[in-house]
């Protein structure tokens, strides 16, 4: 049995814990009841099981090819399973239904989303980068580039790229080269090379929309000069019948540890046409909308390996007989007991249970913020998840990313040996979700972004909110028996959270060093404490359904992964403190010559 | 430039915190001075980097070639590698002069092999199966099985491989089906398969020795019924001469993720003749003999893989420039700094060092304990270093290969999205070093060993010792205000190690469950522990050497490293001892069903 997506604790976090139904008479969520979502959920369900996951090993395997002519084939089944999947309208469920969407809340689209990614993570790259194409187009685009662009993107008909990284030039966008030449008739000729182009070139769609980051002649050195530019492969008439190919070429594939389903693509561009999207030296602004989008969706990449990758060690476990109990045969007629009868196996497996769960509940809780900060009636509250998006983004993709390589790695140990063949899946999970750790922004960059931008932002409002919520929460819930141990834990990692926090005001703004010598392990002490008020909501809602006499064991299996948070996953938390307080100077004083 | 092997670290360790010169008058000292150990070391990392690196990402990349006839082509090189390797008499360092070898100490040999592992793992497994196959017949073989063997299978002309595992047996030996029948000449017919067997056929030596676990027709079901073979592929007459090729083939080579130059073969035994070594039904005793040697060797290999990894990662720190320092251009004429400017980037390559250059120190004292329990002329001195050499061999194994890939991992995102690429070196370190944690017992079955084995022998003897020296340790160093962070740190870590191990006699005894859900993160505090202790000698050493004006500015880094453990490993300490304590009872409750 391969992966089965678990709907059952999406509908537990939607319903029980985030509560949706009570939004629907906001715009978005009136569209959707909670018995839609529900429908929804089990087609994805069924789609992203039966199409997608079984082309997961064939992508593995066979990869995509290069030709001498700079077309790219996707391994065998792709362009079929991306025929049903654009005609099952999975790619529009969650754009403005102004552009032939469907319009649905984010919180219900990123439960699918996990599907199709742990499904087939290379696969699902695909329509992912379409849609961030689609969201640069929506946020800086012209009229006419959006009637043009926005429902063929919508759809998957056509699909989308992002053009950043050049070889000098990954995180340090301010070196980028690539020219763009104004023509005189409103387009520009767009000439450089651009590397690590996902999907950049393939045979799924009949037209490929690059986004493209380029410096027009005489624009200011640095990031104060870079531009956005659209590129389509085929430029298209206005009526989008498809034209001249377009002077941008694939010069190549990247080998690559992983992801080998999707084509990463060095991409020549010749004095290709282009048209300007936003203004002039605007580009990163409009690039950033996209990038932000991203970094929440390759979070939650990390978390669909460390699912996929889970389940697969899950199943291991039961069927793999090997020595017996310390405590007796559990077994006794077979020839030994399952390995799950083992601490350190259901160890490992538990920890990853804890940080998945958890993990899931908090891209959910933040992506319903992200739903509510555009559509919430009340300003306060508007704003209130506005800061948060923007908080919980960079501690979201590094936290979920590094945890998920790490549920991994356990995966690939509870196989043994099989494990580091590639007759089973580990190995391909393992690889696969290493580049989460690295793209979007490398998880040093996104600690960095939150130490020195997300945390200073407005002068701190959005960590203070959230300190505040927490306060709130465990206060209102001090004598409650039942809960204690998780409010109580919540209560002192979150004390642990703020000591680091005040540390870094007085020891960053002086020293920007000692702030990004922490960032990391505040980055970690952050995505624990997000992760310990999340297993607080959960207890509580399981805890609510058990009272009312729900007999369904699903709700006290939670709380029982959530002691296991308490007990094996939190600890850590002091020792980031530590280390945070340890401030900079002696990495800095270390000899640039003795590394 | 490639790998460079650490001969100076290797000096220091061996002169400055072993003083391997005070054993002068030992049986294998005694033939090696320091000085000669300084040239045996100059000359290994010559060939080791000059031969062998070369040959690592060709290994990796074309990787070795199975054909119908069952031969095994290794990668382009290796054969040319193995006769250099051979002539120039490197296989046979640590033997036995009885049977060619140079004698060397173990101490010294230890530390040649951490090269050849950086340098090449996958090609260094040839070797290292041999002398694995070498030592058990050193500890089993008839004299004739002795004279034939040992001498061919230290000089490398032949080689060797451990047969154990079986499709339905791995771990667990008691299932092991491979059957041994008498003929009545004194030779048994051998029929079965074997799967994992590193280096089972290849074109390297002239033939190949297989130590193979059988099991008597009539003997006792489980671990009590398993007979060693020793199983040539040719069947060399007494004199050596090559005669009949044996009925053991190579039926395929396993697809894996790494270590792809190195033979991994599925091995076929179709009533082949082979030998008993040692009495019948006690194979696993000499087994045993060669995979606590082989753990060690893992150990060093997670080590080493680490090792290798941090140097390509410090280069390209070095070399590629990307954005700013936050406290002003470092670089200020160049388009960007080096991102060695970076804390988080640091912290990294910190890190690796803190744990590269403890674990060398910590793998070398244990050597040298092995070379003390067998030529030591006190008694107790012996039996202490035969202790420490049991205890702490899973305790190396398992926390150097966790922290080696681990290592490997940060080594790669350094190299941000081209550690990514197979263009770098950082894949091929983190997949080959994956295997560290899986084979000669998985880190699991270390941390059983540990807890379960090792920790109970003698009534705790071996620990107890331990404790009772760094308690000395620590008495003896308290008024050094130069040394005092670290012996408080080495005191503090000890206290909970020594309170884990406690609260292990109170309720593992009981429940040996609750041993066994501690048992990683008690073979981590243990780790922890040992590194401690080697970073208080290291700052000894080194900070006597800076007394006595030594400006060699090595002595002066090594502490400054040894501070950044304290500060930035040793934290992680009481989550260890943390998560110990919290027992079985949380993750042996939850119901199988819902895994």
């Amino acid at each position: 049995m391969g992966y089965q997506p678990p709907v059952r604790d999406h509908r537990f976090v939607l319903r029980d814990v985030l509560a949706i139904e009570q939004y629907a008479n906001l715009p978005g969520f009136a569209e959707a009841s909670y018995d839609t979502v529900e429908q929804i959920l089990d087609e994805a369900a069924r789609f992203n099981a039966e199409v997608l996951a079984p082309l997961n090993p064939v992508g593995d395997k066979v990869g995509c090819a290069w030709s001498p002519d700079n077309t790219v084939a996707t391994p065998p089944g792709f362009k079929d399973a991306y025929k049903a999947l654009v005609e099952g309208g999975w790619p529009a469920l969650g754009a403005d239904p102004a552009w032939g969407g469907q319009g649905l809340p984010a919180v219900v689209n990123l439960a699918v989303s996990e599907m199709s990614s742990s499904a087939n993570m290379a696969f699902s790259m695909y329509p992912g980068l379409t849609h961030g194409a689609y969201s640069a187009i929506l946020a800086g685009g012209s009229d006419a580039q959006k009637a043009l662009y926005l429902p063929r993107l919508a759809s998957g008909q056509w699909s989308g790229t992002m053009n950043l990284t050049e070889p000098q030039c990954g995180t340090d966008l301010g070196l980028l080269r690539t020219k763009a030449t104004p023509v005189g008739d409103g387009t520009y000729r767009i000439t450089g090379q651009k590397i690590w182009i996902s999907g950049g070139e393939h045979d799924l769609a009949e037209n490929i929309v690059h986004l493209v980051l380029a410096r027009i002649k005489g624009a200011p050195a640095g990031t104060r000069g870079i531009s956005l530019f659209v590129v389509p492969k085929f430029i298209p008439g206005p009526d989008g019948a498809l034209g001249a190919r377009n002077a941008v070429v694939c010069a190549g594939l990247d080998e690559k540890m992983g992801i080998h389903g999707n084509a990463t693509c060095v991409m020549a561009y010749d004095e290709a046409t282009g048209w300007l999207v936003g203004e002039e030296n605007r580009g990163l602004a409009i690039m950033f909308v996209m990038m932000n989008e991203a970094r929440l969706g390759v979070g939650l990449q990390g978390l669909s390996q460390g699912e996929a990758a889970y389940q697969a060690a899950a199943a291991f476990a039961r069927d793999r007989l090997q020595g017996r109990s310390l405590t007796g045969p559990k077994n006794p007629d077979g020839p030994a007991d399952p390995i799950l009868v083992h601490p350190d196996v259901r160890r490992m497996l538990l920890d990853a249970r804890a940080i998945l769960e958890g993990g899931r509940a908090f891209l959910l809780w933040t992506a319903l913020c992200g739903d509510l900060a555009r559509v919430h009636p009340d300003e306060g509250q508007r704003r209130r998840c506005e800061d948060y998006m923007g908080l919980m983004t960079p501690v979201l993709k590094g936290y979920l990313t590094d945890r998920g390589f790490a549920i991994c790695s356990d995966a690939m140990q509870i196989h043994g040996g099989s494990g580091f063949t590639e007759h089973f899946p580990a190995s391909q999970y393992l690889r696969d979700s290493r580049i989460t750790m690295i793209y979007e922004g490398t998880n040093g960059i996104q600690a960095l972004d939150l130490v020195g931008r997300k945390l200073a932002a407005n002068g701190g409002r959005a960590v203070m909110t959230f300190f505040g919520e927490i306060d709130a929460f465990v206060a209102g819930h001090a004598d409650e028996t039942a809960l204690k141990p998780f409010v109580e834990a919540l209560s002192d990692t979150k004390a642990k959270l703020q000591d680091a926090t005040m540390w870094l005001m007085q020891n960053g703004l002086s020293n920007p060093d000692n702030a990004a010598a922490a960032s990391t392990d505040y980055l970690h002490l952050f995505g624990l404490t997000g992760l310990a008020y999340m297993w607080a909501l959960m207890a509580k809602a399981a805890g609510g359904r058990i009272a009312e006499g729900d007999a369904d064991p699903f709700y006290a299996n939670k709380v029982h992964v959530g002691r296991h948070f308490l007990e094996r996953i939190l600890p850590g938390a002091g020792a980031h403190l530590a280390r945070i307080k340890s401030g900079a100077a002696t990495m800095m004083g270390f000899p640039n010559e003795a590394f």
